[in-house]
């Protein structure tokens, strides 16, 4: 029996415990894990078991909400103190994405105004969280779907689907809306190194949706665009600066490259929330950097490059703005000159 | 004992046996096979055992050599006639290299001119393509190291080394006579998604010289572009048209593109043999399409795309002659413009 039913995270709330589907298992096995430890919570996240920026905020909230209500104290000094602590830390656990930050800060500062519920305050900020997302996301679509009225086919990077945040998806929503609205739109799939959401998630989700889908590796996304297959590229992100400049999954900034060179448009998809108005641009942007050996041996039967090479492997890149046509979000279709007046 | 002493590919005269490293062992084992069996020398073709497009044109002559010596026949036109069906088949292996077409052509050419002596002549010719070979690196190397002289770091991209020649190699060929010259040059290797040539290959053959070398993955090079850490882009190519579209390993025009954007110049190193003169531009090059699995789950513990999903496993493809800055060959550095002067 799902809990989760077709959502990526969830809140049990009879049993008090977060839902996630462990998506490092994925595609060859669903598994829907339900935890109220929070060293398993912080290991869901850092191990990208939970990934995908809007949902990795929204899991989160829905942890601080399991594990103030798991306390056993009702006074509320222990338990502000206690959700202090947990997001202090929390947050620390992935640096880029900025949802992250958002969310723990939101269940912060409502923790900080509750004074007598604090425990049931938490677990309805967390649902509603849930619900919002949801909404959101099949705004974002809508947008997006109109976009796509006279397109056929789209390029996304990594995975910011239905997988990435609770339903719907930021970069795949206006593909799946416009299904909804009868207008079938095919998708290459860029497999995305070295974790290759691509392959094991897009791929996955579009298919299972029936959605016509063609797995690429990144290497090629040049050669498939130009030979004129691709109308437009939809991609999410983990963070926008104020200025536009967009981190996203290492090779992104590839793709709009490659994108502008051929004409094609390149939208972000997203939550307003992504935008990030406390950093004046992208080199303000931490960059993850991670384990070498995801490249080197990481998947592989045997290693596959040699013991002691250097290597560079960061999880996102910085898209400047001029490089993006506009910023897909549920208020609206934002370009990058039009972000001040959002401010 | 090594019999190959640093080379790929050799000839065994002595026990008429063509010789080669089976790459795709590497780096985990380093095995030198012997063999006089066609379908073995066309399996290691076709698999890659033997590749880069150099290294497969020698190959080609000594398989050739040895396959006519075997014969147990004397009669000429028996001969001629088993060279010829050798010669048409084996050229089918892989379509988008040059190189095997050139060395087969060569190879019959010689068969038609020779009556008495066509096993001696043969034979005499594949031994002179292993030394030609070695020149003509070396003089790719002598002049791509005078590019290289004001520049501390390159990037490449799948492996025209050492590996994918006789010895030295083209693309990489610059990075050692510069270094034989008191320059070190720092490498970015694209890994070089789905068979990982720059993983397993450049990495391995750079690292067993002490050349420092930094392994990406594809969707990286952007970022490091980017960053300001490239001064060139040095690839080999497999066919290159007479207007000077390139053909090469998927993934060439993408880091084309990108070094265009960053005013990064970008070397196509090669024998002048692979100027294909005989067509006019790079639609005319037939481009490999692999096997799906080599995306999906070569390499792999597991499956790592879901069952039954569309995929596009181009092996090659094909660099607008105005992305190149130059070619650097044997017979100097020639811009896309000059082509037509050495036709």
């Amino acid at each position: 029996m799902s809990f989760l039913k077709g959502a990526t995270v969830g809140y049990d709330t009879v049993n008090n415990k977060a839902v996630f589907i462990d998506q490092t298992l994925l595609p060859s096995k669903y598994t829907e894990v339900f935890t109220d430890d929070y060293g398993e919570m912080y290991d869901a996240v850092k191990s990208l078991k939970v990934r995908g920026a809007p949902a990795i905020g929204v899991f989160a909230g829905i942890c601080i909400a399991v594990l103030i209500n798991k306390a056993e104290s009702e006074d509320y000094n222990t338990l502000f103190a206690k959700l202090e602590k947990i997001c202090n830390d929390f947050v620390k656990c992935r640096p880029t994405a900025v949802n992250l930050k958002w969310a723990l800060e939101k269940m912060l500062c409502e923790g900080k105004r509750s004074k007598e519920d604090i425990k049931e305050n938490l677990k309805a900020l967390a649902l509603k969280m849930i619900d919002d997302d949801v909404a959101v996301c099949r705004k974002i679509g809508e947008y997006g779907a109109e976009l796509l009225k006279d397109k056929n086919a789209v390029l996304t990077h990594c995975n910011a689907g239905r997988l990435a945040a609770v339903k719907y998806g930021t970069a795949l929503a206006p593909v799946y809306v416009a299904k909804e609205q009868g207008h079938s739109i095919k998708v290459f799939a860029d497999e995305t190194r070295p974790l290759l959401q691509g392959a094991r998630l897009t791929a996955f989700e579009l298919k299972n949706d029936g959605i016509d889908t063609t797995l690429i590796c990144d290497n090629t996304a040049a050669t498939v665009m130009a030979s004129g297959k691709i109308q437009a590229v939809l991609v999410g992100c983990d963070r926008v600066a104020r200025n536009g400049d967009t981190a996203n999954k290492i090779g992104t900034l590839g793709v709009a490259i490659l994108a502008k060179h051929y004409g094609i448009p390149f939208y972000v998809c997203m939550p307003f929330s992504t935008f990030d108005f406390t950093i004046s641009d992208g080199s303000k942007i931490v960059i993850e950097e991670r384990n070498p050996e995801e490249v080197t041996d990481f998947w592989y039967k045997e290693r596959m490059a040699p013991t002691g090479v250097n290597v560079l492997n960061y999880a996102f890149d910085v898209t400047p703005a001029p490089l993006v046509t506009a910023f897909i979000t549920e208020k609206g279709v934002i370009r990058p000159s039009e972000i001040e007046k959002y401010i």
